[in-house]
């Protein structure tokens, strides 16, 4: 099987799961407990926290473990708004759901929610994001990555011009951390969402970055861990495979880059060769390194999907969660896309363990697949496919 | 090192370990994603969740998996709460902080919380539940077996008397499950809070049963997993242990408690034949089968832990969270306590991988220890201790 969808999870690196292995077994101590078996667990998340703050050039004290990206987010926004009983909160309307509905719920309880539009690059603009900022505006959150298309926004001067308005800044980065280089320091960003999956560590696990000064709302309350502001027994286990992935991913970061960006450049282009009437979305230069998201005219991705899947490729139309909603994607229906562009889609997010040849067969397969869909296609007529 | 502070947390099981490892290696699809991978992380997730309901004897579609029991209460409390913009939320003076803290947030958004005041042994007053329910009360939240005294509240009768108010009843039980034999039909409880690292299972993961019919808001709000209650990607590893802990206590559960039981009272009878002035605390009669608080007077509970650490017995005083917050036990001062019982108390937890060797060399130490602690004690004059 070729796992092309590593935007959805990835495979756990072999040296994380290996560090969790001790927590899985003997070292089962709750780090809040005194004795020795607590003590042992709460070094580990220490020595956790300060690999996941490596990585993006934090302070520990900057780190709070969170259950993944999604609790990541919602902390963020929730816990910003509720400090104040109203006002504006900016964002964009190609997040992922794991903002736009917290931001639905704040918006219910008399928040005004602003979402910016994109390009049809995917891209917000920056006299959009001055336009709206008031007084009013609690938090910007515009996010690092896109997890369907991969644009990259401009997250260095929307932090900029968020800052000479006094309004904090928080980006979700839960798809670009480990695959962009990101120092939290010279972006200046106020807050930052991670998530352990998406960069070979296990899942249920992430972290919130949040710039020493900046107070928020806690979502779960109870015993006090994480300073307060995330209460709940720590998942040791987790916590230090995430850590352990941090360490790994920051050692070779730019390798890693490279091999994803190498892998996912051959795709693009064999498949632009090799296929007639595809178009490659997103923005041509900013990009995550790994994703490769395509419109094949005439084909519906979800049959485009489960052949691929019968032939041994694992993709994806856009963003897994979306499953549950079986909506339309959101973000191509921002970047203007028509209904039968968004329904021809299909994402291919390649990985530090794919190679070459797991390509060069992904796009053998996807010709034939294309061809073999294209053939039966409502489509055939208006479009005339020629045979690739 | 001899582990008797299985209430903070337990030793996983081997065989749930091993039930993890696939999905900590090769099956690390994202159960949302529609291909082989994420279709084989769906079905494990939702054999669990079978599992989880199995225990309780819930329906697999009553169960949400959540990141813990922390988390489960928070999502009782407030989710049920908010559905409401005011009203009465009726708890006990004795609960775990994820119920305290959430309801002291709730207090300062407007709700009226009342905290039932519990007796010497740490029970309820059902006269009081009756005297303070009203049309206005939105949800009774009383914990199932307190975490620090082990004590069981009439779990049947409280909902029981909710029920005749059409009120209703959330348990935090936490320390109950895989401890007591629980049936939530004959209960009859509305929601019920349950977490995995307190049954042999990994941590950072738990479940909320919730009775069909009954709506609450989301806590997280994203993708819409766990049908839009929890949202992000399911913790699948994690998900599958919880599952096997609860399969493994639903097969050994008459055995697991008598095995608990038998040691608890070995530890305590032998503790009170060796060492004088030393009580026992909780109901004598309706208490978890695994919980020994006790309270040497003229100790310090906290130097008791450390020099029990230093002979190798792993012990609490109280709730390992507490440790955040530095407060004496308010669960102690509930029952009536004075500050210098509450500052001699001592919890000892058994749990399945204890023996009867461990308990015995456990006594042995103890009536070493309390003996130095004591000779060194400011009480010393007053009590007048005698050599055990």
């Amino acid at each position: 099987m070729i796992y092309l969808d590593n935007a959805a999870s990835t495979q756990i690196h072999d040296d994380v799961l290996e560090s969790m292995l001790p927590y899985l077994k003997e070292q089962y101590g709750n780090p809040s407990s005194i004795h020795r078996y607590g003590r042992l667990s709460r070094k580990a998340v220490e020595k956790a926290r300060k690999q996941i703050a490596s990585l993006i050039n934090a302070e520990p004290s900057e780190i709070f473990i969170t259950s993944g990206g999604t609790e990541s987010n919602n902390t963020a926004l929730q816990g910003i708004a509720t400090k104040h009983s109203s006002g504006q909160i900016i964002t964009s309307s190609i997040e992922h759901d794991a903002i736009l509905e917290p931001c639905k719920k704040l918006s219910q309880e008399g928040f005004d929610v602003v979402y910016l539009p994109v390009n049809n690059f995917g891209t917000i603009n920056l006299s959009d994001l001055k336009n709206f900022l008031s007084e009013k505006t609690r938090i910007v959150s515009i996010m690092f990555g896109n997890n369907e298309v991969g644009t990259i926004q401009p997250i260095a001067e929307i932090t900029k011009i968020c800052h000479e308005h006094d309004v904090l800044f928080h980006t979700d980065a839960v798809q670009a951390v480990g695959k962009v280089p990101i120092n939290v320091r010279e972006l200046g960003v106020d807050l930052l969402s991670i998530s352990s999956h998406k960069l070979y560590g296990p899942k249920g696990i992430g972290a919130l970055y949040i710039k020493k000064g900046t107070l928020l709302n806690p979502l779960i309350l109870g015993g006090g861990q994480e300073h307060g502001l995330r209460s709940g027994t720590e998942n040791v286990a987790n916590v230090v495979g995430f850590g352990k992935a941090c360490d790994i991913a920051k050692s070779n970061l730019n390798e890693n880059i490279s091999h994803m960006k190498k892998l996912r450049n051959t795709l693009v282009q064999n498949v632009s060769n090799g296929i007639s009437q595809v178009t490659i979305n997103g923005d041509p230069e900013n990009h995550l390194p790994n994703n490769a998201h395509f419109t094949f005219l005439g084909v519906n991705g979800e049959d485009l999907i489960i052949k691929l899947d019968e032939y041994g490729v694992a993709a994806s139309t856009g963003s897994a969660c979306s499953v549950h909603t079986q909506k339309a994607s959101h973000v191509l229906q921002a970047m203007g896309f028509s209904h039968e562009q968004i329904t021809g889609s299909l994402r291919l997010t390649t990985g530090i363990f794919n190679n070459e040849n797991e390509i060069e067969e992904t796009v053998e397969i996807l010709k034939k697949v294309v061809q073999e869909l294209r053939s039966v296609s409502p489509f055939k007529e208006k479009y005339s496919f020629s045979k690739n």
